[in-house]
């Protein structure tokens, strides 16, 4: 099911951009957005088609259909163990632009939002568009290493409106534990902030590892957090742009659909996206176990393999389909050794820029995995041998 | 092609919200939202369709896929007239999300943005939520009454940044002449202003009446105007969210992608909704020119129909799919008259309230004819029995 067969490489040279392999040179394998090489699962397809068959894409609830929002909260009722219902849910164009909702509702010019540090760019580029101030917190590179949450709470002054989370952490892939999401949700509720969790990695984990959805916890941190999750890296559906903010918090809600700008129609979200992720929710999960399956399996074989390199430590991602290895001992900097892989071993990956994933990616890079298996091993083949000749 | 069984009144009232089918109590005709009651055109289904089936909906370019971007630009080549190219164009989440952008892109805090009154909302409510100023222009409600150039002048101070055009306009159905259009753009030209032109009705348009792009008159016209429209008029696309922002302008286009959001991944134009707007322009031209001309014929049924009711005064539009009947000499306002007519008629109506369409609009409401002969009669003779019955 996830073989190199099932791989269309003339249809990704077509379609596949945002750095992958429609935007790379001939030739080169790209690392790089975390968008999986496989088609997407048959059953979204068919639906999508039978949806169209009808040739009617009427105007869309401002919230988003039904259907949609019945999938949603069912899927967070029986598999993350929340306490929600479909009026909670707002189908949204993308969980980058749940991000942007969230902190247009919530923060004004001037309000601080705490943002781990390393954490993908989104959440500092959507506080800062608001006039908010980021204030980076510190977290380990390492997954399994524990949060200073001391040094957490030591951050949070009278502005603080928000703690951003994002749980698995894209770089990092680390995985919180339920007693790591308490202790944070905690925090949250004794200084009254928002917890903004993204959620869009958390099918993406790897055992013995368990998601947990820090709304989860308890009912007081649960009416404190909004989660905003998407469908591009379990489903393949990035170019659909689709993904789901939720808030049971009645008051967080009405907050939430005064800034998204669905009601004038100047966002929303498109009516087939609904219906690809209505299927991949009731349909799809036996696609999504083997999809973890195969990825476990990649991630064992990419941390392998980048562990015998000269220069590079690997550690093991608990979640997402990404590692995140310390490339600081080969004497390169992160961009420098991006420049040396494009150019010698013709694989494009992503370097640990300040503003892709905050200061403390310095002197890594990011490599996605979420491909074949013989992809991968030409890739660490070729990362071997260019290393090697250096 | 437009006949009454094309219409499925079982899916409508299924998928047709934003005050249409899906939102009304049943046995309500709803002549609201400006989205057609039939089905989209079958080649658009058919290049979904054919999309879908390779099960690949990877990340797209920030600017849009090529494909439709190159059909966009060809038919403002074709068929407007205008000087442009591929490299010009952005694919959008929708014509309202095109002003959105265009507003965040060169209006800045107290900066004032010229905006016809009446004229849809979207143009007011994108300025101000830039924390720019909207000052209304008024023009007449008599489609082919002319516009008073001293008048706008006069508007125009140090502040003024924009002229908002929406041709056809939008609710008056009034489609403005080459010599208007030159007069406006010179005036834009004189004092440098951008011409926000919001082509979303351009193909709705009534013989004799011909269409003229305000971008087409002069190369000096064409430097300061950004062409925004969109697909849910002519091709019944408004699910699926998509229009398109062009810009002759390179410098004006840079200033756009910055503002889209597009390059960050929080905004974006979903794929399929390309794939369709490609079929469209491509595919159904002889789609279009039949739907026009059954709504040439609904429009006249409608003109004869409402100027025969006492206190109804119905002027005959030159472009869209709307009238907007002067209703004083009834005796009410355009919100009583809208609340008679949905519970004593059981139709639908949108009332000329100052928020939808400026202060001029009172004394109006705004009916949409884009529904089969069967449903303009039967609404018709509605209208007529409950008004006669007061």
């Amino acid at each position: 099911m996830f073989t190199n067969q099932e791989i269309n490489l003339d249809i990704l040279k077509k379609r596949a951009f945002n750095l992958r392999w429609a935007s790379v040179p001939e030739g080169v394998i790209p690392l790089t957005a975390a968008d999986p090489d496989f088609p997407c699962a048959p059953e979204i397809a068919e639906a999508i088609n039978r949806y169209t068959s009808d040739r009617y894409f009427s105007y869309a609830p401002a919230e988003g259909h039904l259907f949609f929002r019945e999938a949603v909260a069912n899927f967070h009722v029986t598999k993350r163990n929340l306490n929600t219902k479909p009026d909670c849910v707002i189908a949204v164009d993308s969980a980058a632009y749940g991000i942007q909702m969230v902190c247009k509702a919530f923060i004004q010019s001037g309000d601080e939002a705490i943002v781990f540090n390393p954490v993908d760019f989104l959440f500092k580029y959507c506080v800062e568009a608001n006039k908010g101030v980021a204030i980076p917190f510190p977290v380990p590179l390492q997954p399994d290493a524990g949060i200073d949450f001391e040094l957490l709470e030591g951050l949070i002054t009278h502005k603080t409106k928000m703690i951003c989370l994002c749980n698995p952490l894209n770089p990092t892939g680390k995985v919180f534990t339920k007693a790591e999401l308490e202790q944070l949700g905690n925090l949250a509720v004794k200084h009254q902030l928002i917890i903004l969790s993204d959620e869009i990695w958390s099918d993406i984990v790897f055992a013995p590892n368990v998601y947990n959805s820090i709304a989860s916890v308890n009912e007081a941190i649960q009416q404190q957090t909004i989660i905003v999750t998407g469908y591009s890296k379990s489903y393949g559906l990035a170019g659909l742009r689709v993904g789901a903010v939720i808030a049971p918090n009645d008051i967080l809600f009405e907050k939430l659909m005064i800034a998204s700008g669905h009601q004038s129609t100047v966002h929303g979200c498109n009516v087939l996206a609904q219906v690809a992720v209505t299927s991949a929710l009731n349909e799809c999960e036996y696609w999504l176990q083997n999809f973890v399956a195969h990825l476990t399996n990649m991630r064992n074989i990419c941390v392998e393999g980048l562990n015998k390199i000269n220069g590079i430590y690997c550690p093991s991602p608990q979640g997402c389909y990404l590692v995140f290895p310390d490339i600081t001992a080969t004497g390169f900097t992160a961009s420098e050794l991006q420049t040396i892989l494009l150019e010698k071993a013709k694989v494009a990956v992503v370097p640990g820029l300040s503003q892709w994933f905050g200061e403390r990616a310095a002197g890594h890079i990011r490599i996605s995995f979420a491909t074949s298996d013989e992809i991968i091993q030409e890739s660490l083949y070729r990362i071997t041998k260019a290393m090697s000749n250096l």
